[in-house]
């Protein structure tokens, strides 16, 4: 049994979430089906994440054990013939036997795409949140900062989340960043793990920023408050991008 | 009456083409179709140029004249409420009385874009033609070069066009570009008209200087063969985008 890592991009539009849900259809059954067309069985598979319903990727990491003769270079080819266009393997290679997608991972960085113009485009409306609005970007890459570190999230955690039960709400982002081309605000996370929906609120608390409704210095208080009323709202899924995973490979 | 110039940007993926066709629904219809729902009339537009079926639009421009108490500026936000989400106006403000949307621009820019990867993006299938092996766009940059200048283009005019039965197959091309960014390369052209596929033939020729099938330095004589067997491939409506009309305004 060899063990492969796959790198995945999909359009989330269509699908619950990666994971396997009773209800609605998921992008890791998908994947299995056309796994299976190609190989014949169909393996256990390790998600790097679960992505919520709605949610893109750009590099989604995967890996399951499978006997095969085909060459992981050939891999990403056949699989993409008998997966639908909203998923696409980008690649894939032969990893370690005990090498997990999720466990081995040591940060994730996800992306938060803004169109900040009062008009939507036509052409990519299903893969931003837009703000009619002008927003600040220096104030908002300012506020930024003051999530990077090592902190207690239950303020940007969605009520009810296992992790807020169990007071295990601690994560540690390396890096968040703001920038903007054009009508276009990108918003960069980096952190070894995420609470319930802490991206949508981070990005929804910076946009409260931009739009000078919080100071840019608000945030280490809001923070310290562990008050979910405190920070802003929770932005739409179809603005979020997992865009890779950090490994030692 | 005054004269209204619009700028719009469509997804030209379910679209027989700007100009009203007896067979299809064209933009020029779905557009009418809003404006008759702002206004309550429905008066002739003047398109800058008909794009092709499944040509899209970054700064395609219109003019209509109205009688309306409308003021410009919220033109677009109520003709967009009365638009599929594959139009929209982007921009709308009053020009002198005579002034024509096509009679009026001195240039057109086109915009055609590829994606030089073995693998379709999930996300923008529609919005380029896909080039799976390595182009080299140094060279592509530098056959561009061959077509600036004033040339009879007949060799890059699909055969049965109007304009090649009429002899009237000579055009300016006043800038062509090939830049790559990442995995997407965009073929940039601004000229003062351009026959029938010109924009596609151009690009599928520079396709292959960058594939090595065609040298860098064989433009200027395919141009004065004016044979159509000697220049490239058609390439898909869908890497095309009309991109800006430059006019005095």
């Amino acid at each position: 049994m060899q063990n492969f890592l796959l790198t995945l991009a999909y359009d989330g539009t269509n699908y619950c979430g990666f994971q396997v849900q009773p209800n609605g259809r998921s992008v890791a059954q998908t994947f299995q089906d056309g796994l299976e067309a190609v190989l014949g069985c169909r393996p256990d598979i390790k998600g790097c994440s679960r992505t919520d319903a709605g949610v893109h990727a750009l590099g989604f990491m995967l890996n399951f054990h499978a006997d095969t003769r085909i060459p992981p270079r050939k891999l990403p080819l056949a699989l993409n013939q008998h997966l639908p266009p909203d998923i696409r393997v980008l690649d894939a290679r032969i990893v370690p036997e005990d090498f997990h997608a999720r466990y081995a991972a040591h940060t994730k960085t996800y992306l938060y795409r803004i169109r900040n113009h009062p008009i939507d485009s036509p052409f990519e409306a299903a893969y931003y949140t837009r703000v009619p609005r002008r927003l600040d970007e220096a104030r908002m890459q300012q506020a930024a900062q003051g999530f990077v570190g090592t902190h207690d999230f239950l303020a940007l955690c969605a009520t009810g989340s296992s992790a807020a039960a169990h007071g295990d709400t601690v994560r540690t982002i390396t890096a968040c960043s703001v920038t903007r081309q054009g009508d276009e605000i990108s918003i960069e996370v980096t952190a070894d793990g995420y609470l319930y929906n802490m991206v949508r609120i981070l990005a929804g608390t910076l946009c409260e920023v931009g739009a000078g409704r919080l100071a840019p210095e608000s945030i280490p208080e809001i923070l310290a408050s562990r008050d979910r009323s405190r920070a802003g709202p929770t932005l739409p899924a179809k603005g979020l991008f997992l865009k890779s995973v950090d490994y030692d490979l």
